[in-house]
């Protein structure tokens, strides 16, 4: 694959300001005079959707944790194959929120499925692709979940306990120290004007190497 | 797992007679004093049906074939999880509609997918577990969509060409020649008497195996 674009991911823990973060990054990457295509996972196609719907749903039935990681990378293959993969090579940006990350940290961390087995399906569904940079949205689950459970009904994940947020948590922060420069690890407990002002400088340095890069 | 139950599973491409046999199938294992739980692929939980109608559905967007491999895999981890491997450790027998031989058989063969990637979910997905014995209904598959043609609406697969059951087929035949004492392979053109009597057959006599086996 020839890739134009850059592949941005924001992830986090619920209820840590991802949508309003999100829509800050877009409207920063297209102050840069680049086409930002904005999207979700599970999610981003119809089909991909429709699998998110199954994963979210609360249901009295027991998901096998197996089943819910394939599921996972079955709605990202179809992501990928129909809308990111295309979206880059066309040149445009692309910001997802949420991707792999999630899958180390909910399936993995939160889940406390084997991570070779999780990288097999990564390298099988994305052969070279990974993110360009993620900016993970860090707070205390307590904090956040607080916050999600104020404003919509709970969906089949928002109702673990804060056991499970912990371990997504440590999860993510773990990604982050083995791999720091692919990563842009935000304080997101703080004001949201001191959150955004963090992702505008943590964005605008990495934009700066990348424009050295060529 | 200690299993006590045997696990049977029945395939073929379109229109091969898989309903009517797959009831003789069962009544067949009942007279031998059987409990025996009949089931199907993809499908047999909640979850797993709506994963099924997903894979079924026509649409307009091109679904990947990772995407359908992964599928298929996440609905086949619940319903090993949730049905196949309690009721086998509870003794019943299990008899599948389809199972993981349609995977090589559609998404290798027909769609073409690495049969090592299939092999990799597959022993992710099952551990040690493989049906004791499978019965492939064999006929060309352009008398098998005829008569699937004539029954009801197609779903996405059988809108396939014969090109795609050809190659079904041959995956399918390729496999009992790989492992010949797994399969029992039935030529499911000949007349509906002689289909059965074939099965009755066969299956007596690998059941004089297993007995003897203890």
């Amino acid at each position: 694959m020839t890739r134009k674009g850059r592949f941005i991911t924001v992830e986090g823990t619920e209820g840590v300001g991802k949508s309003t973060n999100l829509a800050f990054v877009s409207e920063l990457v297209r102050s840069w005079g680049q086409t930002i295509v904005q999207t979700r996972e599970p999610g981003g196609t119809p089909l991909a959707e429709q699998i998110r719907e199954l994963l979210l749903e609360n249901r009295s039935e027991i998901v096998s944790h197996k089943a819910e990681l394939l599921m996972v990378f079955a709605a990202r293959a179809q992501h990928l194959e129909q809308m990111i993969v295309p979206s880059l090579e066309r040149g445009d940006w692309v910001l997802s929120d949420r991707f792999t990350d999630a899958t180390y940290a909910y399936q993995g961390g939160g889940r406390g499925l084997d991570c070779k087995l999780i990288e097999q399906l990564e390298n099988c569904v994305q052969d070279e692709l990974r993110p360009d940079l993620t900016i993970i949205l860090d707070i205390e689950p307590e904090v956040g979940l607080a916050r999600a459970a104020a404003r919509a009904e709970l969906d089949r994940f928002e109702h673990e306990d804060i056991a499970f947020f912990n371990r997504v948590r440590s999860a993510y922060r773990a990604r982050v120290e083995a791999a720091p420069e692919r990563y842009l690890l935000v304080n997101a407990g703080q004001p949201l004007q001191q959150v955004q002002a963090d992702i505008a400088r943590g964005l605008e340095s990495v934009k700066t190497r990348w424009d050295t890069q060529g």
